[in-house]
């Protein structure tokens, strides 16, 4: 076999970890020596080894003399376990193949020149795409220092996500569905505006045989008008629930929600009257929350949009068309007056799933 | 080579009729006789020579114990040309073999009894789906006795035709509106609503290296406020341009479109005052006019579907959102209450044009 595959197995033992590692990457490594496996693992959970360190410990005295394939760049930090580059060097591997560096521009590289120095010798920058792409919400999250917003919506083939009369139920079929509930689960929280909760009374968990994880559901509720019998409300001691809110909203209603399991946090709110998007993305960078599936309607997909968060997008178009100015938009707000300053997308999927059309694709940046 | 080749050819001589025909439709024919191809047709223009004829013609003597391919069931009625049955059998042909029967009614199934009675061996439905595919205005023309209606619509990801300050050039890309060119110069009109004439000023040519033919551009506009400096009404000398307006619209517009080449079209209008798209059909099939490509806006599209006329979409996304409610929607009116009574599409086509997606689909009809 060659690097190549070798890489692959390692990214594919990375994807393992999907929706466990926040606030770490996804990362796998594999220890080859004389054409053989001595050794493979993944980062199964903050706080849980390292995938390099639990590589090495399945290949014990065949670590030394052999090739390590890892998708990261390994750490020389000490975080919440020790550093991996000395346990590379400490286990006498040769050489070590590595797809990205860490994107944390106060690592990036280090781990690559503390293996030079001990006389490691390293490749970097093999499968560098699939890499990066695999562990691009970690990457926007420690460039940006913000949540990676994946804007998820199930639309109409003439974009509307609902009818005049709020019917959503459902425009995406089963499949389509299926999969949405599959993302639930490698995300670490699923944000909705409060106008979705009073619409929908949405549960947003993953409907899966056994969810690996219930990512923490976020509302944003300027006034607090969040309904004390919707079904968030209701199973919100069982599956985490954070309720972001304007710092002069109603204090009975946050006892009352605290006492029934919410979170209430008070951020800033803007001109608008809204909560502030740049505060609530602070919030959740300090909480740790790499991954954000966006669940919520046109203002909030709007207002995404607007202050450049986000990030990716995944429409499921329904075979249907709805029609009237009546209807629920994708995107609200304001729009933009001229094509030249509409957001341009740079679609990276299209694929049908069954009657439906699966699309994905990254918001683009000009700067 | 096999029954299925020659049918392909035959079909693939029919398709170079295309946009020339009507109301004819398409036909192609090959006649075969010991594995040699002896004779080929295809129907060049209503008036001239079906395909058969040519065929035949081609052939001479050598079509005497032939096997005749043919898309559409040979004709027993006599009309701007003499019937093809009688020619076929006149010819000595021995087999023929057809994709699809005639979709008239009152012909039906006629040219295949002719035939059989003469003693011709007859094979019927050997690639009937791509037969009617290549004929499917035609046969809509016959049976509902009005023009088959393609909407065609160039819309962002959000399913926006324009900005709120109705900037719409250009959304598509332009492998997109090449496509949309050659199209025009496959269908008999182009119609739209005088508000894509008042906002967009079109021209509505096929823009082509040498257009094969200049559609007839239609618009309806029920006051008659077609602006008389529109790039449309500078151009009707040259390209022909009717109108449809009500019965009750002013007659010194009328006077003076005429006098610049436009014909206006009177006809009832509807109770909301607009000029009534039943009676826009019934004009449009007694003109003979088969294939109409829609490129109105929201309004128009909405009506069409209302209607019922609407057949066929071709929908161009551009990989921008526009987003806000004030943008131009792809369907306009009231839109539906609910998701049981939105439009089915029966999607047949998926593609990327570069970074456009091209889709086309049915209008699924429950009735």
């Amino acid at each position: 076999m060659k690097d190549e595959q070798y890489m692959q197995m390692a990214l594919s033992l990375a994807r393992r970890g999907m929706g466990m590692t926040s606030p770490n990457p996804m990362v796998g490594a594999v220890l080859v020596k004389g054409g053989r496996v001595v050794g493979k693992g993944y980062h199964r959970k903050a706080g849980l080894p390292h995938a390099e360190v639990v590589a090495l410990n399945e290949a014990g005295d065949e670590a030394r003399g052999a090739t390590l394939y890892v998708n990261l760049e390994p750490c020389v930090h000490v975080g919440r376990t020790p550093p991996c580059v000395n346990a590379v060097i400490a286990a006498g591997v040769r050489r070590v193949v590595v797809a990205m560096l860490d994107p944390n521009q106060l690592m990036n590289g280090m781990g690559v020149d503390a293996l030079k120095k001990a006389g490691v010798e390293v490749r970097v920058g093999l499968l560098e795409a699939e890499g990066k792409r695999l562990n691009e919400a970690f990457t926007v999250y420690m460039e940006k220092k913000r949540p990676f917003f994946t804007m998820k919506g199930a639309v109409s083939l003439d974009g509307k996500i609902a009818t005049k009369t709020c019917d959503s139920k459902w425009i995406s079929n089963e499949e389509s569905r299926k999969y949405v509930n599959r993302l639930r689960t490698a995300v670490d929280g699923i944000m909705v505006g409060i106008n979705t909760v009073i619409l929908d009374n949405p549960l947003l968990i993953p409907r899966v045989a056994r969810p690996k994880k219930y990512p923490v559901r976020i509302v944003l509720d300027s006034k607090l008008r969040i309904p004390l019998s919707c079904d968030m409300v209701k199973t919100s001691e069982k599956y985490k629930t954070w309720v972001f809110t304007s710092e002069d909203s109603r204090t009975d209603k946050e006892a009352r929600l605290k006492s029934m399991g919410l979170e209430v946090i008070r951020i800033p709110k803007e001109e608008n009257g809204r909560v502030s998007l740049k505060h609530v993305c602070e919030e959740l960078f300090r909480r740790e929350m790499v991954h954000i599936l966006m669940e919520g309607g046109g203002e909030m997909n709007s207002a995404l949009l607007r202050e450049g968060f986000a990030d990716k997008i995944i429409l499921f178009y329904a075979p249907i068309l709805i029609g009237g100015k009546g209807a629920y938009n994708l995107i609200g707000g304001k729009g933009i007056d001229f094509l030249k300053d509409a957001y341009k997308i740079d679609i990276t999927g299209l694929k049908r799933f069954k009657e439906d059309i699966y699309l994905e694709g990254y918001v683009h940046r000009n700067y």
